[in-house]
């Protein structure tokens, strides 16, 4: 039997991944079947089989390299001391996952949020895919917490809010944009980070706690 | 033929969307068909095809009536001169979301939330919704742009940032933390506040921009 080197699996996974995504963008994941993505990725289905047995399975993977770009980019802009700003930082993350797939030949800038929008959804009724996003957010969190202990370490941050709830605010707005981009289009990572900043210099106090 | 009193009809129509709200949030949209709502609104299909003549009239239905809900926590809290912060109106808003179909015995409070998630993925697919939501969306930005320029009159916004990108920020913080509670549950929207909170009090210039 031929010795198939890691370097060609690893490429042929990446070819069967990059097909699925492909598919998943252009037409849904529920409209997509795995004959679609054979044909996509030029493979028969015994060599796509090997490595991936179900649409929910190649969901579950794209959801995890969509994971470990976003803690990427974290580690990139984390690694100064003290950290960017919060606005500088989320902006950035926010450009990585809007950037995903930009390059494809007739790549629509929407085609990637739409495809999380789904992946969103189908955790409602994919356990599985649901643990995945669980641990995956739970572990951005914890990135984001630290963050925030940083900021109030180099006096950035005055107020005595949970780091939890500053983590979770800024994540949304993230998430929130990755909607906007999906629904409607034209968001870049500017806005985020100028709308931040204005937020930002609104400080002082906040009126009373109800 | 008898009268029909308006009262009659509005309750009727009332009862068609709570049944339908109730369905889709338990089952999801696609698995429930319209045998499902009259079931559960206890009609005869000539009773509700009357009002709505498929699941996408429904859905619409809904959204819209999310919106005018949104709209109208937006004017209840907006009255004042001036306005509250940013934090408070719109962990308001996120409030009151958060509690629709609260009151319905055995409701999850991840229902709703679910709901919205769902209608967000069913406009990839429907024109009419999309266009739906991107009325909503663009009117609801309106009334944030007219609050963030009252913050700016009052001087508590000192920052010269677009204000249309601070009113996409914030309600994509309210997106995000309805994406993050049809996930995982556990929101309420002192998170909101708090987190918005903490980075105002973050305050002064941002870095230099990029």
């Amino acid at each position: 039997m031929a010795r198939v080197s890691q370097e060609h699996l690893d490429a042929r996974r990446r070819q069967i991944l990059d097909g699925a995504t492909r598919c998943f963008t252009r037409n849904g994941f529920h409209a997509t079947s795995m004959q679609d993505v054979l044909k996509e990725a030029d493979l028969s289905a015994g060599a796509v089989y090997r490595y991936f047995r179900s649409k929910d399975e190649l969901i579950v993977a794209i959801a995890e390299e969509t994971f470990a770009l976003i803690r990427g980019a974290f580690a990139a802009a984390a690694e100064q001391s003290p950290p960017p700003g919060p606005d500088l930082l989320i902006a950035e993350v926010l450009g990585t996952i809007l950037e995903v797939g930009a390059g494809e030949p007739g790549a629509d800038p929407r085609d990637f949020p739409r495809l999380m929008l789904q992946v969103w959804t189908e955790t409602l009724r994919n356990e599985e895919l649901a643990d995945l996003l669980r641990r995956g957010f739970e572990e951005i969190s914890g990135v984001w917490v630290g963050l925030v202990e940083a900021y109030r370490e180099a006096g950035m941050l005055p107020a005595d809010v949970p780091a939890r709830y500053i983590a979770r605010t800024l994540i949304a707005a993230a998430q929130g944009y990755v909607t906007q981009q999906a629904l409607f289009g034209g968001v870049d990572r500017g806005m985020l980070r100028d709308g931040l900043r204005g937020l930002m210099s609104m400080g002082g106090e906040a009126p009373a706690r109800d």
